[in-house]
Formats: C-alpha cells, sequence, structure tokens
C-alpha cells in the first residue's frame, strides 16, 4: 500500500518532518544497504530512459538523441507534486499534505565520472539546469523554497553511483534557511548592509581563510565551520537567489567548482561530501538582505549525541588550517 | 603544541561552534580509524585507574576499593575548566575561551556489558550519577547548560568499546535546547501550561504513538519524529529540570529505560544509538514552561545533503508504526 507522505511539526521546536511511509522502511530493511541491481543495471545511463518517468529537461547538442545531462522525476519521491496544501490541526500537533517536487539531474552520460572529472562546460550546463529547473518550479505559487543538493559517496547518502544533484521543492522554508534569513534580516535592519558582503570584505582583507577566488566568486572556509574541511562559495557581487546568476558567472561558478572539488579530492583522498544552494524564498525575495551561496561539506565525521542533542558542533580542524591544506594541494591546472 | 579550544559564533544564523584544534587532525587522519590499543587495554576497565584522570565520583558499596561506577575528566576535553570566557569580537566575528567541563561516567567495572544488559539497580547508579554531577556543576556560575548524552556503538560516535556516557557543561544554552525553551515558553505565555504536560495528556488519550508506560514515566514516539525509532522518555509530572528528580522516580526510569533498550535492540538486532537528556538551563529554570525528557535516537539512516541543507529530515517509518514494532518486541520481562 502506498501512503501519502506527510508533513508534520514538532509543536515545541517549530521543526517540520516529512513522513514519508510509502519508503516503505520496515526494521528489517535497515540491517543492510539494498542489493545492487542485476546485471550492472544503471537507471541513470544512457538506455535506460525507459525505465526512469518522463524526462522534465534535457541537453541534446547533436541532432541525434544523444544527450549530455537528464532532469527526470524522482522515482521514490519524498514529496509529490498533485494535490492541495491540506493544512490541518490534530489536537496540538499540526500536518500538511507531502506537497511538492523531487527531482534528479543526471549531471552526465558517464557513469564513472564524477562531477569534479567533468570539463568545464560540462558542469556549467548542470549548473544551468539547477537554474531552469528553479525558474520553473518558482511559477508554482504553491511553493515557496527550491533546494538544490548533492550527495557524493554512499557515506554521504548517495544510492545511486551514477553522478546526480537532487532538487527538493517545498511549500515551506526550511528552518535551518530561516534561520539565514532571520539572521541577515537583523543585520540588514541594523547596518543597513548585506551581511555576506561583509563577511566577504573582511575576509578579502584579512585571508588567513580565503581558499580560492576568481572574477566570480569566492571560497571561504567559514569562520564558525561545523565540520572539518567545511567551505562556502559566495557570489561576489550581491545576489540574494540562484535565479539571479547570468552570463558569464555560470562559467566562473563552474570552474571554481571544479577547483575546489579537485582540491577536496586531492587532500582528503575523494572524501564523501554533500553540497547544497543556499538561496532566497520564491516567493518573498529578502532581496537586500541576503545573498545566496554553495556550502560543501566533506563527511569525514560522525555526528554523535553531544552534536544532536545541542545542534553545537565540535570541529578539530580549524578553518584557517584548512585553508592552508587546499591552498597548497597540487592540482594539475588551475580552472 | 596543544591549543585552548574555542568557541565561535556564525554572524548569519548564530550557531556557535567548538574549535577544537588540540584533538588535532590533520587531513590525514580522517582516512582510518585510530588502531586499536595495544593488548586489548581498555582506559576504563578495572586496573586502569592509574592511567585516568584523577577521578571526580564513584561509587564502591563495599570495604575494599572494588568500584561499580567511576567519574573522571575526559582525557581528550572539548572544553576545559580553567580560566576567563574572554569573550571578544573579531571585526564582524565573536568568540570567547573553550571554557566548560568535559567527564566521563563509566557505568560499570563490565568491558562487555552493555547499559542495557545491566540490573535496574545499576542503571539507578548512572542515572544517580548524572544527578549528583549536574547538582554540582550548576555551583559553577559560568556555566549554563549541562548536556548529559550516551554514544552507543561506533557509527554513533563511540570512541571507547567500554560503556561510558558522556557530559559536558557549557557557558552557553545550546541552539537546539534553546529553540525548545523558546517554544516551551511561547506555549506558556499563551495557554498557561506547560506544552509538554498538554503532550502527554494527548498521547495517553490517543494511545498511537505511546510504546511504554510505568509509574513515573512515558516513553513516546513523538509525532514529528525526525528519524526512525527516535523516541522520548518523559516523565509523568512536571518538572523542568534533571536536578529535580528524587527518590522512586530514578528506580521508574532506571526500569523504563533498560525496557525501552531492550526493545530496541531486538527490534533493530542492537543498533547504534545516541540518547541525550534535555533539561532546564542551570542558571534560569523556565520552571512552569519547560519539562525534562530524554530523547533516544537509534542510529539507522545516512544524514544527507536535503537534511543537511534544510534541516528537514526525511522519515521513512512513520512514529505509529515504530511504536507497534517496539511494543509487540518479546523481552524477556517487562522491568
Amino acid at each position: 500500500m502506498r501512503s501519502v507522505p506527510e508533513f508534520r511539526q514538532d509543536p515545541v521546536n517549530g521543526r517540520w518532518v516529512i513522513i514519508a511511509r510509502e519508503r516503505g522502511r520496515r526494521p528489517t530493511d535497515f540491517e543492510a544497504p539494498p542489493p545492487p541491481p542485476p546485471d550492472g543495471f544503471c537507471p541513470f545511463c544512457p538506455g535506460s530512459e525507459p525505465h526512469t518517468p518522463p524526462e522534465i529537461y534535457a541537453v541534446r547538442p547533436g541532432k541525434d538523441d544523444k544527450w549530455l545531462l537528464r532532469v527526470i522525476p524522482n522515482k521514490f519521491p519524498v514529496l509529490q507534486v498533485e494535490g492541495e496544501l491540506g493544512r490541518v490541526g490534530e489536537g496540538i500537533y499540526d500536518r500538511m499534505n507531502g506537497l511538492g517536487a523531487h527531482e534528479v539531474i543526471i549531471e552526465s552520460p558517464f557513469h564513472n565520472k564524477p562531477l569534479a572529472a567533468l570539463e568545464v562546460p560540462a558542469i556549467e550546463e548542470v549548473l544551468k539546469a539547477y537554474h531552469v529547473r528553479y525558474v520553473d518550479l518558482k511559477r508554482d505559487i504553491r511553493l515557496r523554497y527550491v533546494l538544490v543538493f548533492r550527495n557524493q559517496g554512499e557515506a554521504a547518502g548517495a544510492s545511486v553511483a551514477h553522478p546526480h544533484s537532487q532538487l527538493i521543492a517545498l511549500p515551506i522554508v526550511p528552518k535551518r534557511v530561516q534561520q539565514e534569513l532571520d539572521g541577515a534580516r537583523r543585520h540588514y535592519e541594523y547596518k543597513e548592509r548585506c551581511i555576506f558582503c561583509d563577511i566577504l570584505r573582511q575576509e578579502l582583507a584579512d585571508g588567513s581563510r580565503v581558499v580560492l577566488e576568481n572574477e566570480g566568486f569566492v571560497v571561504l572556509s567559514p569562520y564558525a565551520a561545523r565540520l572539518p574541511f567545511e567551505t562556502w562559495i559566495v557570489p561576489k557581487v550581491h545576489q540574494s537567489s540562484y535565479e539571479d546568476i547570468s552570463g558569464d558567472q555560470f562559467r566562473s561558478l563552474a570552474r571554481i567548482l571544479k577547483n575546489l572539488l579537485l582540491r577536496l579530492a586531492r587532500v582528503l583522498k575523494d572524501p564523501p561530501y554533500n553540497y547544497m544552494i543556499h538561496t532566497a524564498p520564491l516567493q518573498n525575495g529578502a532581496r537586500d538582505s541576503y545573498h545566496w551561496h554553495i556550502e560543501v561539506i566533506p563527511k569525514l565525521t560522525k555526528v554523535a549525541g553531544f552534536e544532536w542533542g545541542s545542534g553545537l558542533y565540535v570541529n578539530p580542524t580549524a578553518p584557517e588550517d584548512a585553508t592552508v591544506f587546499l591552498r597548497e594541494a597540487r592540482v594539475e591546472r588551475e580552472f
């Protein structure tokens, strides 16, 4: 029996969760990872197109059917796009239907080429695909937020080996983003300046946490990094939303992202990692106070009881030390 | 070179982190877990006392030197108890010294007996040791919060196999607790009732998320559980702080905790897990609005980019389903 996913809100701390029963995990399912598909079948490789849900977007530069990138709905979505939000109370609790979208960006036809190994123009197409989907989903007024993210490696949550990113569109602004929006707004009300622009100015003057810089972007080790080798990619011009990215910025971002990922791979021996794009909500711009950026988190340590209980992270590698390691890493060439 | 741990605050979202350089992780340290100690040496077993920092508390029921439980400072503390807070700005940023305490509660002399396998009176001693340390640390007015937590299994962050709990005393109220305090206060201002008492009343009337109940405590699957098989142990009487626990409550809590841990072990085949005690801050009671409780989280799924980026958890097991599995688990006897 498939049942509809639902949002539920914790009445104490206001945190929403998605209860996605249809993913159907019974206790015994947690014991071992699912068996690999038979005969090395990959649902994302060329030739598997009939087995995926209908394509949403693709890049096909030639006259034949060959694609360089495809976007499809997730076959096992945590949210579904049909229906109404149906927000209701259950006594002291709040719930609503699991309305939203869950898409997969298949980054290239190459099963064994991680994102960092693609050529810069191919990475640029991935970044443009995020943008195309973002702009399209914004037209659905039921949706408030689009989160683009990438899980590399099984320890970082990737369940299919073929390189891909994901996108989840939500009818709420997620808590972690809301906290950033609130903090940025407080700073703006006090100073009439964007806090991320202020951070960039201080970091570029100081230099000790600047990993990389090109004409469009800066890669920083954040001052209060939660995790070892956490970095942020921040656009140099003030832009609140990923929607604002245009023209040469795609190429600059592709170059600095490739450069950063190659350095992480070199220093940390191909670590599992996650990245996610933090951008302004779809319907309320926060245009002056917020500044979009990408957070990149290698998965090196285990989250234990202290972090779960407190939300306070213990980081054993100072951001200044991580910066030196990443800056000094030898990569074939700069991009 | 040992350097002092420090607190740093993210200027955007207000999140504090602890940068604990002295734990000295260089990039290559993340590749593999540390090698096991030679000859099966365990720092927490009887006979290893000379190798631990000086004892803070112990239970020695007989006239000899044999102990049933010991509390010692953590040999590799993330915080240190000497010195001043030294809160200063660094341009746009805020930092302070890593002041606090980090202690280890060695739960029994038995290297291979997990907490759930101890007899009820021995578990009661563990719960009393938490209380003794809580009351003692409260006298240090520089400290604002004591977080007691337990990591069971390597995947849940345990680095020493000998069963133990830990305690970290902090000069700040951690974010995740503050969010609960704020939500509980809002409810209290609106209703003049404790929100946890309201939750208990609704859950006991409804029944579908009640895992266990005895004279002093209720075990619930929370309505908006973040993770599969997450449960909370909540005292039936209104108490804001773990400091308030007394008399028969220790025995009731020991019995229900053992019962719950045995059920989790049965249903999920000895899963790694974390638990942590959420209690009111040391110096500001929140006496009417807050209600202490224990959160128990089996480690069954991986936190991926979506959760990291959003703070929004996707839970594949409905709390009502988890409740049924746990209730129907066969344990030798009820405790």
